[in-house]
């Protein structure tokens, strides 16, 4: 057991990407930090918060990249914790919405930690900002729902019965690498599932974001060759009609307003 | 039509409540801009970021206090940005989930306004980190859904029969006055469902939050009587388990966890 008044382990989230998505909250838990385990996917920019004599340590977490195990990882942040101050885990998104973040809280809890988490925006909060369409509207969806989709225990989880139904939005986190699979499914659950239109939006936020719209029956086929890579987002529901509707009516354009969703 | 070199106007989501929670970018956008239009709820401390000279205009959005009509506030903020170059429409949360800001931009598109969204966190990812209870979890959940409870419409919507399955959680945004109904409907559904957990979070990230926890089954009697007031959030689903597990665990106890909420 450490002395919690010493001691203290920040798990923050980053946001999605841009570096201006983060919180201030998040910016003040950096500079007060004298470790920081960070993703892989986390903006560098990000990091420029940190204490100049802080420890910088990437821990992984992206799909083909060297990364520690989870094991690894909590064991990691615990001997940080136990030799500094204060330390920050900074995962990418926010911290208890999918990617483990609830596991590595438990963890240092269970250990006698003092540990504070600092939210972060959602991937898709961000990703859907930054296009210029909303996931939940009174004509359109009155319910939000998350999923992910990159594991064989994900994939069997997934409600297809469920997913295009009207009045429902549904976001699949992490399920590029089986996009094919879900759509396929989709349609074969229900003929009319076909229709109902999708967003994928690739590293959301991010200056090299791209975004695919498509049907549940053209997406796969939309995206094939493209050597689009994760991070991704899919979203299904009527929802996406608004962003296909208002495109047409910007001034600026569709295009234009991704390359300017950071203020100068 | 206007010039949309000149003039834009920033939908911006402030967060659920703590200042510290807002994005860098959110504040870039109150310090450049010459109206702010923002919700009743929007934290007092968040409008010190704004120009000294900017003109701040409250629009309601919180029930029983006097506000806009949604149509008039559209036509307000319409106006602003006619006269003046930067407007900036500060909205509670995050502008496109729940809180009719789809609405609200589709309206400006619609009006030639260059309008850029900025994320906010949500207030169930604020709820949820202080008080140290993930949404999703490999044991626990990998589903997770938002629905709103406030309008007749929305009760009608509620899935009753998904509600309190395993692996999923339910957050229910605006569902304070229709709670007992909600509850009793949900046990009517089921009977094993009176035995889910139900957490609800009052105020959430404010320093006078407060949080209940009970099961489907007994919620409604244990806030009677004790004045909770909007916004609150409930949240359905055996991850709720962790947190009373975690609670028993953390060396400083979950009120306190409550009240350092805020770094210093």
């Amino acid at each position: 057991m450490v002395d919690n008044n010493l001691h203290r382990v920040y798990l923050v989230g980053a946001g999605p990407g841009d570096p201006d998505l983060l919180t201030i909250k998040a910016v003040k838990a950096l500079r007060e930090s004298n470790v920081v385990l960070y993703d892989e996917l986390v903006h560098r920019d990000i990091l420029d918060y940190c204490h100049h004599e802080a420890k910088l340590i990437c821990v992984g977490k992206h799909k083909g990249h060297h990364s520690l195990s989870q094991e690894r990882l909590n064991r990691l942040t615990l001997k940080m914790a136990l030799d500094y101050p204060v330390v920050t885990r900074l995962k990418g998104g926010d911290p208890f919405i999918f990617g483990r973040g609830g596991e590595e809280y438990e963890y240092l809890i269970e250990h006698g930690l003092r540990c504070e988490i600092i939210p972060g925006i959602t991937a898709v909060c961000g990703a859907v900002a930054s296009i210029g369409m909303p996931l939940t509207h009174r004509n359109y969806s009155s319910e939000l729902v998350f999923l992910t989709g990159h594991r064989k225990k994900d994939f069997e989880n997934i409600p297809f019965a469920d997913l295009c139904l009207k009045d429902k939005t549904h976001v699949i986190y992490m399920g590029l690498s089986r996009l094919e699979e879900i759509m396929e499914r989709l349609c074969h659950t229900n003929e009319t599932h076909g229709d109902v239109p999708v967003v994928l939006i690739e590293k959301a936020t991010r200056k090299d974001q791209r975004v695919f719209t498509g049907t549940v029956a053209t997406i796969s086929d939309e995206i094939r060759d493209l050597g689009v890579t994760s991070p991704a987002l899919i979203i299904i529901g009527r929802v996406v009609h608004i962003l296909k509707r208002l495109n047409d009516k910007r001034e600026d354009g569709l295009m234009r307003v991704y390359d300017s969703c950071l203020i100068k």
